[in-house]
């Protein structure tokens, strides 16, 4: 199988570029694509705050403050969500926190928010996939060796499922997204029946003894805030992704993005709740997810079903919503030159493949230098997420205020609220984590921002040099030819073969001046090769070039600079004959003089460089 | 540092071809960089020897074995070194096993002598560095779990001091040789002396105690015997490399072949008769050689000499010995077209580089394979060397018969000795290493000999297909210009900026019938770029092609092939702008679309691709 043929078969036929508007989405599809990652996060916000507190100790009078926590986090989501709703009325067309920030607050707040959500969407496959596989691990436990190992193959499955295309990428996902939200809604049924009825028998604390390592105090409870407020990661989805819903775009994701919200709230309280009523103590071999449903459900086909299949499902979907959304990302920054070009090419598939392969790779080296670990990679999470929203919410403030359109300033007012509030919490974010690892990506955004400037500027520099403003026009008879003027060529000789004779050949129809050279490593018998010369090349002078160092390259170097100094204002052809052995794989049996000539004709700046292949 | 600033720091400055016939070593440096093989494998032979009978238990009746196998390999090597030289005396060039078997007994012996002379070479540098490092690690402990790592660290550093070239690893090895050598005696005579005064203190058991697996008869003696030759591996190296000698090569050769049976001979007997009074039982953590040098030296400085520093030396030098001689088989064979050209060249330090990259490469492979374990190459080993000892032996014997020079009858006879014996130990070594990895070179070897048939078939094709026998002499008048001749040419435009319009005023040069192609991937302003076109470059026509599918490259493939036809009997000249930026890392901002061109008009066999390059 070819190359082609394999990719044919993973990623599908390639389509026309007028199949792409068929390529949209229902408001159900797109809950599964772009909710996905808001959504799955109740499967460790619970858990990362538990974490926290549980430093300070493992009894109900600590662990008790996740309540109050999830509370103020539930808060802050229906905040996000009514200010959410203002920006996709508002930019019906998709509002990324890039496209908004640099409308309305200028380049460098856009660009800001552009680095961070690059950065905070890399995370989100990391934390969602290495998420997905704790919970996988925690109902398999012999597998949990191979985290790491699972967590690639998913990253791969995703990856290939998202080059074939966004719409069948929605058809995969629907299913799972809704199992879990539906289990989790029974879990959490269940849950509470048993707490009504009496039933319910608290969790053993198992085998992990905590130690208490700090005193629970403000800071302590920040921390276990801000670890709570992963779960708003990928609120932001929806109003990035308008375009990929189906007509009237704006209005169904208006309306998708309030059913997220509600749904999502319901689900995280109800978990932090039944975890707190359980007397749950967060451990490091299972989830909180798997030690809640193993004591609601038991070990029943309910529970692998919730832990072995619903929750990692959805959790690989959080990942999918990056997959939706960083390649989009990246065609917007690419497509105003502060990314590479390739980032902004459709695929064969209509999808921005190279997006998707970038994002991929970054993803999977994070699952690598973290071992897979979910809590170690948290820290840096959150960090871009609340950068963007405050950004972007910021932004719309500006944007109310300058179009001053009826009923304004409710609008205004929401998006005011919802930046003051993200700023708050991005402060805490920052603060609380820092030392755990959020420094990176404060050190990451800036260096990204740079790299974007550098980039468009290496473009605009380009772009200055290649401009024909001032060029007259061309014709052949435009540049009258002086007396002196030729069209030099060199001819490289190797031995003395059909490839040669055709190449020199090729330069009698293209030249009215023709050199030869050949290189004389030392095994050269010269007096056969001039005499074989005289007899079928002698309208062409051949020089033989001295190699004493053995070098092929060099001496033809040297012999091509002289020659071109010979010859100013004028291109002169350097021909390279090349065969060309009937299998690719034939080549390595031939030296590679050819490439290496070439590679270094291109840095001595030769202009004209020519390759006339004989196919053998 | 640039590449070639790092590569002359390593392997000192590139010498001219002139320098080439200074590099020869004295008798006593070639007794250090050929015969290191042979001498050190007193280091491991005597212990595989007792590893294979301490399957049928450790009392004394059973290792006692190892002193008539000792005998009866001794007796071995006096055979083998008197016939080689013979060899040297009839080869005073060189008489590899290769050129003694293909010279006199056909052209697949010496390809079936060359193949096993490969593998051998390889497994030399796999077992030495392997072994080496075993007794290093003997006497440092702590560090056997970094065996591998330091495996590759030790193939590394040999293969620099060879690009670095012969006479220069001469001298860097020849110190270890002799201290490797002066140590073994002194050992060897401090442990008679021990048991000539009767103080003499048996080696404890230690900590392992061995089950006895195997019944001890023939098979197992002739095991133990045949993992015992493995001493004899490396003695054909010195009439492998006569001409690495100072002149008069082949006298001073066979001088140096006949110390070399004489040491070996006396160092293996010694210390197997040691490891017999001292009743070692051989262990898997402590190698023999460790277990008898701690015994008679104790744990003193004389111990660490032998132990960590001449054992592991030797041993390095070992696998030095097919640094010298795999890369000059290479030669011969690439020379006579079985294996690639590459093989053939001389590098910068005037050695044959590739084949010295060839050989770390794979030697690096097995020690990986094999996690550096002495004991499981070995049963690799030995097959390869019999195989050639046996063909150039019986070829030499041939060689006698023919030339019936005076005294040929002697000469005869004892190569004919030397290759019954090597025939009979061959089979003995084939049948009982059979199960233990000895399959693989038995497979190997054929597979090899194919390969360089192949190889040869395929330059012998490339020859008669490039071959201008029955070519007419070509001048600019040769051939005739019809009415219709015409030098076309074609113009690839991606935008219409100043690298663009360099090459069509290139293509104006060289060519009186010039088109241009641009492709139009769905984001191209058809009429803005007509329109400049017309300003610009009004006398030649823009052909712009649809792509529904995206792709620059099959359009432009369609579009050739179609003008191609127009056009025959002419080459057409396919002309890309390429602009290259000041860095070559800015590069990866800029499509590659060029370089997937350029790949895809050769695979549809387009004769003449020229590149125009702007420099910015």
């Amino acid at each position: 199988m070819s190359f082609s043929q394999v990719k044919q078969f993973l990623l599908g036929k390639t389509l026309p570029t007028s199949a792409h508007d068929e390529e949209r989405l229902t408001k159900a599809a797109a809950l599964a694509v772009l909710s996905s990652d808001a959504l799955s996060s109740v499967a460790y916000a619970t858990q990362e705050t538990l974490l926290v507190l549980v430093a300070a100790g493992s009894g109900a009078g600590v662990l008790g403050f996740s309540l109050p926590i999830s509370l103020a986090i539930v808060l802050l989501l229906i905040i996000v969500t009514l200010s959410y709703r203002q920006t996709i009325r508002a930019y019906p067309k998709g509002g990324g926190s890039y496209i908004v920030a640099r409308g309305n607050l200028g380049l460098l707040p856009g660009l800001i928010a552009g680095a961070s959500l690059m950065i905070d969407y890399i995370l989100t496959v990391a934390v969602s996939v290495s998420a997905g596989i704790d919970n996988f691990v925690s109902a398999v436990p012999f597998l949990r060796p191979f985290t790491v190992e699972l967590c690639l193959f998913a990253i791969f499955l995703i990856m290939l499922a998202n080059l074939r295309g966004v719409k069948e990428s929605g058809r995969i996902f629907m299913v799972p997204t809704y199992a879990f939200i539906v289990s989790i809604f029974v879990l959490i049924g269940v849950g509470l029946f048993n707490q009504a009825t009496g039933q319910l028998t608290p969790i053993s604390a198992g085998e992990t003894v905590h130690k208490v390592t700090e005193q629970l105090g403000l800071f302590l409870v920040l921390r276990a805030f801000a670890a709570g407020c992963t779960a708003l990661t990928g609120v932001e989805a929806i109003s990035d992704g308008v375009l990929a819903f189906k007509p009237p775009e704006w209005i169904n994701a208006r309306q998708t993005l309030l059913y997220l919200g509600i749904i999502l709230g319901a689900m995280f309280l109800g978990i932090t709740y039944l975890a707190h009523i359980y007397q749950l103590v967060p451990s490091e071999s299972e989830t909180v997810l798997s030690l809640l449903s193993r004591q609601i459900f038991g070990i029943s086909p309910l529970y692998y079903f919730l832990i072995l299949f619903a929750t990692p499902a959805i959790l690989l979907l959080a990942a999918n919503t990056s997959y939706a959304d960083f390649p989009r990302l990246c065609y917007f920054l690419a497509r105003d030159g502060f990314l590479p070009r390739q980032l902004a090419l459709l695929g064969d598939r209509l999808v921005y493949s190279n997006g998707i392969l970038l994002l991929s790779i970054c993803a999977a080296v994070l699952i690598v230098v973290f071992r897979g670990d979910t809590t170690a990679i948290i820290p840096l999470y959150a960090v871009g997420v609340f950068t963007s929203f405050t950004l972007s919410q910021a932004g719309m403030v500006i944007h109310w205020y300058k179009g001053k359109s009826r009923g304004w300033q409710a609008s205004a007012l929401m998006n005011g609220l919802g930046a003051i509030a993200t700023a708050i919490v991005l402060v805490v974010v920052v603060l609380t984590k820092f030392a755990l690892g959020a420094w990176v990506v404060v050190i990451a955004i800036p260096l990204l921002v740079w790299l974007f400037g550098s980039i468009r500027k290496h473009y605009l520099y380009v772009a200055s040099r290649l401009s024909i403003q001032e060029l007259a026009p061309r014709s052949y008879m435009a540049r009258p030819k002086g007396a002196n003027a030729t069209h030099p060529a060199i001819v490289v000789v190797g031995q003395l073969h059909r490839g040669t004779v055709e190449a020199l050949d090729y330069a009698r129809s293209i030249g009215d001046e023709v050199v030869a050279v050949h290189v004389d490593t030392g095994s050269t018998n010269r007096e056969k090769l001039q005499t074989r010369w005289q007899e079928l090349e002698s309208d062409i002078d051949l020089h033989i070039l001295e190699s004493p160092y053995r070098s092929v390259v060099t001496p033809i170097l040297d012999f091509v600079s002289s020659f071109e100094d010979q010859h100013p204002g004028v291109l002169s052809t350097i021909i390279i004959p090349a065969f060309v052995p009937r299998r690719w794989w034939e080549s390595v049996l031939h030296n590679q003089t050819t490439l290496f000539l070439k590679a270094a004709l291109r840095t001595k700046k030769s202009r004209v460089v020519t390759t006339v292949r004989y196919y053998l």
